[in-house]
C-alpha cells in the first residue's frame, strides 16, 4: 500500500478569490511534503487546491459526484465517477487520512462532521464554528483545530495523520 | 403518491433520558397530525421517536446503516437496508420533506448540513448551533429554525414541509 | 420489527404489455398474502407491480435512484429517496428477504446479481440465463429459481424468504 | 484532466491459480500501454492484476468496499475508502473507460451489469455468458466481447474506451 499520506481538502465550489488563494498554498504545500491530494474534484476551493499541487508536481484525486470523468476539474490525476452526489463527500472524508478544510459552505460542514465521527482529524483555516446547545453538553469544545495560514494547515494536517491509526502500514 | 407528509427525526443512537422523552413526543405528535416517520432506525433518538409514534398508530420508516434487517429497533415498520454506513445519512434527508433534530452528535450535523444543502427545511430542538469564521461571512445567520418543545417542533415542521416544493404532488 | 416479508420485485422501466401483466398479477399476489412489495419505485415493471399491489390493499416502498419523491410512480406508499443512480439497487435487494425477477434488462441482472451474492432468493419469471465459460466451472447451475405463471413465483418467493435467516425476527 | 486511458479489471477475490496468472498479464499489458488500472483493491483477481501493473510501473486505483484503507491489496497507490461495501461497484465501473473481466463470480457480474446498463464496453475472458428468456428477446446477443488472451484484452479495451464518449477530453 503507498506509504504516501493522503490529505483531504475541502471547501465550496464556489469560492471567494481570497479562499481559493489559501486553497492553492495549502495544494502546494502538500505536493511539496509528498502528500496525495484527495478532494471532491470539481471547482472553487477543490479546483485552486489542485492547481496548486499540480504546480508542485503533485497527485491529485478528485471524488466526483456526477456521472462524468468531464466534471472534473483541469488539475485531477484520478478522476473517480461515483454518480452519488452528495453522498459521496464520506468517502472523500474516508480516502484521508486528515482533512484541511478551507471556508465551506454546507457541503463542507458535513464533510467536517463526517471526519470529526470517524475520528479523522480537522484542520480548519476560516472555515465553520460548532457549538451546541444546552442539556448538560456543557463543556463541548470545537474539535476543529484551527491555524491562519495555509502552510501551518499543511504541517498540522500531516502530523495529525501520522497519529490517525489507518496510517500505520 | 403518498399525500402523507414525510418527516425526518435525527439524533444520537446513544442519548440521555431526556433527549429521548422529547423525541417520543416529537414521534407521537407526527403520527397524531398523520405525518411519516423517516428516520435512521436505529437506537437513541431513533427508537424514542418509533416508538412515539407506533403508540400513535404511525408509519415508520427506518434507514438502516447497516447489513441487516435485524438492526432495525422494534419499533420500525419498514426498515431499508442500505449497507452504506454513514452515507445512508444523506437518504434519511432526502426522503423527508422536513426535519426535526433532537440533540444529535456529528452524524445528526452531517444530516444537518446536507438538509441545508438540499433547501430541506431543519427544526432544531437542543441541537447544534453553526457560526463561520470571518473572511466575508458577516451577516451569516444559523438557519436552523429552534423551537423549545416537542409540539411546536412537529407543528412547524409540518407547516415549512408544505412550504417545500417537492411536497405538492 | 414488522413481522410482514418484504419481498422485491425487479424488472425493466420500459417494459412490453405483457410484462406489466405478469408484473400486475406478481404484485397483486404478494399483497393478498400480505407482504410488503419492495421496488425502484419506477416505471414499466415497477409501476405494474405497485398498482397490483395497491389494488389488493398492500404497503409498496419505492427505493427511487434519482432526487425528487415526484419521480415515484403513482402507486408507491413508501418513496425512499436514493439519489445514488443504479448504485440504489443493491438497496432494493437488501431490503427484500427474496426477489422476484420480471424479465428484465442490465439493471435487473445487477440486481440478480446482488441477490445471488448475498444469498437472497431469486425467483424468476422470463428473466436472465446465467451460464459462465470453462475454467473449471463445469457443473455451474443457474441458481435462479424459474417458475411460469405469477401466483407461483409469489408462493415460491414467500415460501424461500421464510428460510432466509433475517426473516427470522 | 488526466489523458490517461482508465481501464477496469473485475474479477473474483478468491481465484483460481490460473485466473490470477490471466489477470496479472491484464494487469502488466495495461501498465506497458500507459493506461491505469482501475480495480475493487482487494484480493484475487484485483490484486494480481494490480501486481501485473506495479510490475510494469503503472498506477493503480482500489476502489475498496469496506472501511478501512489497510485493506488494500499491497499493489494499490491510490485507494478510495468506500464503506459502500457492494453498492461500490459501480463506482469501480463509472471510473473505468472499458472493463476487463476476468472470470468472475456474482459481484463480477453486477459490474458487467452495470458496464453494459451504462454504455461502458466489457472484455471477458473466461467470464459470464448472458443469455434471456424467450418473451420476445429473440436476437438477444450476448454483448461481451469475448477475447482468448490477456494481451488481446487490454488491446480490445483501449481500442473501445477511445470510442466511449467520456474519454474524449
Amino acid at each position: 500500500m503507498s506509504k504516501r499520506p493522503f490529505i483531504g481538502v475541502v471547501g465550496e465550489q464556489e469560492c471567494a478569490p481570497e479562499m481559493a488563494a489559501l486553497a492553492e498554498r495549502v495544494g502546494e504545500a502538500l505536493a511539496r511534503r509528498g502528500a496525495v491530494l484527495v478532494c471532491g474534484g470539481m471547482g472553487g476551493v477543490m479546483e485552486a487546491a489542485a492547481r496548486g499541487a499540480k504546480r508542485a508536481g503533485g497527485l491529485t484525486v478528485g471524488i466526483l459526484p456526477g456521472a462524468h470523468r468531464s466534471s472534473a476539474n483541469p488539475f485531477i490525476d484520478v478522476p473517480i465517477v461515483t454518480n452519488l452526489g452528495e453522498a459521496r463527500n464520506s468517502i472523500v472524508v474516508r480516502s484521508a487520512q486528515a482533512i484541511v478544510a478551507v471556508g465551506g459552505s454546507y457541503g463542507t460542514l458535513s464533510e467536517i462532521a463526517f471526519a470529526l465521527k470517524l475520528g479523522i482529524p480537522v484542520v480548519g483555516l476560516a472555515t465553520w464554528r460548532l457549538d451546541k446547545d444546552g442539556h448538560g453538553r456543557e463543556g463541548f469544545q470545537d474539535p476543529i483545530v484551527r491555524v491562519s495560514d495555509p502552510e501551518t494547515a499543511v504541517e498540522t494536517a500531516l502530523r495529525l495523520a501520522t497519529q490517525y491509526p489507518e496510517t500505520i502500514p
